[in-house]
């Protein structure tokens, strides 16, 4: 085993934290991802910096919040300039491969302005969040700008599945007892089979994908990190048969939610619950039918897992490859009255972390759980570190689990921060807010949720009294509250007014700036003598130095 | 006369606000600045958004703050991919040139990185700011790592001045009676006449060289912006004859500074008062000699803009140029013990800032004095008005002017900001601070000037019951300083929180993720007649339409 590990990150889509046996899901055992947490750490406080796709995938993979990078939403391209995880992967020798799903969105504009060609190796990696792009999926929107033919579509063809939207009609459809297809973007047909069998089905051909990337690179010899990036358990929800009907009424736990909650009078989280989505996901009958095949969803992904991580201990990968597994965000699923995600209740912005780092380093930490606050930016320099990449403090903001994982010292954060941007929504239409006022910013300490809302009251939860974040204490008055939101301001305040944008303070430029400053800024001498008693040198010596 | 005038933006740097006559200096007469307020208006509280050449310049370029261009200190290159105002006019068919002075620094590992040749058209743009350098010319620093070889020193060779290093003789160096060569980087020489005659100085080359670039505007045709930024009255302090002994003591005007200034028990203040360059600048002999050149300097420039505009009036030029005159920041000399520049009182961070529009429009409004808020990032909209660029809300951040030219309502602000980031100085290395944590953020009201010190107590300056700004009231207890640090805080949040690296955010891409939130998210719907009644379309008409 080399100084220098592989390293395989594995992305789930919309995958609550408390969905999986190792979180503590009563009904869904997911036995592979457990085995994969008692061969190292699980995080039990990993929170992303936006509740949604893109953003948040941005954040992961520049290493940089929301507010840093800009890519705010879903659909906003990445601005050209932006360095990624995998430029200082490549900068180390290492390469940076994508399998799968990154949300991303090429700044073609500013591709043009720049006049790199986009078809060129460095307008690729641009288009692809920096990646080498082994394959690229975002999976099948039928009504979106995004809208592509993919790769999958091509394997389903060539497997005898014709259409001319393949994707939709078999993996996102479902066929009933007459035989009629379905689509599963209507929730009432979550519960029928997908109209494609497992081995061909989205996540089976990912997980074959990424054994032909490891294949490919054994004979390559370079090292390397794959983004593994799932498009499941996210909406479509249907699954393939037999995890369509794996699970039904009595494997649902209860929904989290309060007829207090219902009744609030803060005008945006009304707006939340009036929008379509938390009104559907608010009805019992909904859940019946989409929780079940969500969870199916989810035990197809960990038996998949099962499967590859069993062909890596085969080929003899797993004793040099750290394994990360985690989520871009949550799913509502109806608590709290609402659906899907885009605010920062836990089943929202909380994600499940599990790292397996096969070095002798990490023997200490197998099988335990940290309740450290960490960030999913805190992944990237994280894997910089396994691969050898030299730190870059001023771009990277997330902070290097490693001493967590080596049982050593070395890493702390007081809190973590999330960011979401509503321009789009039918809040910010209902409620009249301009695009550039719709927008909301979380901070949590590990007790206080608070989360500020321009235009509105805040938000604040007490996780400790409340763990169900049932109680918004936005507008208590009482004396504990008035002082925790601003202790929460100040921090706020404090995060957000320090650097984010200062990536060309490179060592050599800050290295420069300290010579000029020490030698170069002549001002302030009154004359020879003076000038000689501060710097030491003559100033007849010195002047001839600057010329040419 | 077109409906698209020209635009002349003028530069000084350095130059305080109140070392101008209709800034009300009482013994410094410049009358043909005078006269251009008197053609336009003259803004009364115009703001820097750093009281430093480098970022405060970066952000008039951009139009954006510094947090939000991120190049925070001179010699912080400006990263590749930030637009500039000389990107947005390109785009709307205009020319924008650059005559003198940037301090911009090439993101040189972002060219690389990205494969763009600076040497190429694209590379030479994001050299220069986004200019089309006509002339660059940032000064000569004789121990600088940013000493270049200049097309002023080329002249200086071509008219007889023999040297290698002209600038710093003739320009840069003072001649006793005895005939001895001496550096203007010695204080005490300040009252020498500079060894170049006025003609050749530095002030009158650039004023000849903006006169050259329009003389080839006019048979080029297209519109212009010509960005005309002078070096003077910045350091070396010295002017060529007759300007060296036009002031003397008897002109300088009493320092504005107390005795408990200097007693502060603020650590950063403190460490800046002990400063090499403020503790020089606290001595009046150093006051005593360097003022009257400062002020010869100006006086020099008041002169050269008289045969400027004299010019441009019989070119025909002037009735269609929109002048704009202001300058980066200003200089202590001595007030408030200081020196240099780098903090946020007056003298500092406020600049002299007169805009003349020939437009008819602007009639209403020629020599009228503004009382109005505004920022130095204001010009760059103003001036993308006039040359008729389609506004641009998600990269600039500056608001336009031209309602106030024109005596229409449209413009206002409530505070302006600055910020400053002092990791390379000595007041950083004798606290200990850490590069991250070494800045500084100003708020202003128009009453309260508030700037938060990172690790440190806040300043806080009532400028209406103490205009000079002598009482730090940033620890205060009375009740309406606490309410009004309070105010600053939230201000601030709510400043530091907004949009501010959203650049991809064009009017395409808005619309683009609209229409994907209307029509595109299909979750939620639990079967075709909810679909139809919500949508209008029935669910099957839609479906196909997203298929290929």
């Amino acid at each position: 085993m080399t100084d220098t590990p592989n390293v395989l990150w594995i992305m789930a889509d919309q995958l609550r934290f408390d969905y999986l046996s190792c979180y503590g899901h009563p009904h869904l055992h997911t036995p592979h991802i457990d085995a994969l947490a008692k061969r190292g750490v699980q995080f039990d406080h990993a929170y992303v910096q936006s509740p949604v796709c893109g953003p948040s995938r941005m954040s992961a993979y520049t290493g940089r919040y929301v507010r840093s990078h800009g890519s705010t939403w879903n659909g906003m391209p990445l601005r050209i300039g932006e360095p990624t995880l995998g430029d200082h992967l490549r900068e180390a020798g290492a390469r940076a491969v994508l399998v799968g799903k990154t949300h991303m969105i090429a700044d073609k504009e500013g591709m043009a302005w720049l006049g790199i060609d986009p078809e060129s190796e460095i307008g690729v990696h641009r288009s692809e969040c920096g990646f080498e792009p082994f394959e690229r999926d975002d999976g099948l929107h039928p009504d979106s700008a995004r809208q592509n033919w993919s790769a999958y579509d091509d394997y389903l063809l060539a497997h005898g599945y014709d259409s001319d939207n393949p994707w939709e009609d078999f993996a996102n459809s479902g066929v009933d007892e007459t035989g009629e297809l379905l689509s599963a973007w209507l929730l009432k047909n979550s519960r029928l089979p997908a109209n494609v069998p497992e081995e061909h089905s989205e996540t089976a051909y990912m997980t074959d994908r990424a054994m032909e990337f490891m294949e490919d690179a054994m004979q390559d010899g370079r090292p390397w990190m794959c983004h593994l990036s799932y498009i499941k358990p996210h909406w479509p929800y249907i699954v393939p048969a037999p995890y369509h009907d794996m699970y039904n009424e009595t494997h649902i736990v209860d929904p989290i939610r309060s007829d207090a909650e219902r009744k609030t009078d803060h005008p945006l989280m009304g707006a939340y619950l009036d929008a379509r989505v938390c009104r559907s996901f608010s009805r019992d009958h909904v859940r019946e039918h989409v929780i079940p095949a969500y969870m199916g969803l989810i035990k197809q992904l960990d038996d998949n897992l099962g499967r590859l991580f069993a062909w890596m201990d085969e080929k003899g990968l797993s004793e040099n490859t750290i394994i990360a597994f985690t989520s871009d965000h949550g799913d509502y699923m109806g608590d709290h009255w609402m659906g899907d995600k885009d605010f920062y209740h836990d089943m929202a912005v909380k994600v499940p972390l599990i790292i397996a780092d096969p070095r002798p380093a990490a023997d200490a930490t197998r099988g335990t759980v940290s309740d450290a606050l960490v960030e999913m930016i805190d992944l990237a320099p994280t894997i910089m570190n396994a691969l050898g990449c030299t730190p870059k403090p001023h771009i990277i903001e997330g902070r290097d689990l490693t001493p967590i994982l080596h049982d050593r010292a070395g890493f702390s954060r007081q809190y973590v921060i999330s960011e979401h941007d509503y321009h789009w929504s039918e809040m910010a239409a209902s409620l009249g807010v301009s695009q550039e006022d719709a927008h909301t910013t979380m901070i949590f300490d590990g007790r206080w949720k608070y989360i500020i809302c321009e235009g509105f009251a805040p938000v604040l939860f007490d996780l400790q009294n409340d763990p169900n974040e049932l109680n918004d204490l936005g507008r208590s008055d009482g004396p504990e509250h008035v002082e925790a939101r601003a202790r929460m301001d100040a921090a706020l305040l404090r995060w957000a007014t320090r650097h984010h944008t200062r990536v060309t303070a490179t060592p050599s430029v800050l290295a420069r700036q300290k010579t000029a400053a020490k030698d170069g800024i002549l001002i302030g001498f009154w004359d020879e003598e003076e000038y000689l008693s501060a710097t030491g040198q003559a100033f007849g010596d010195l002047a001839p130095s600057g010329k040419r």
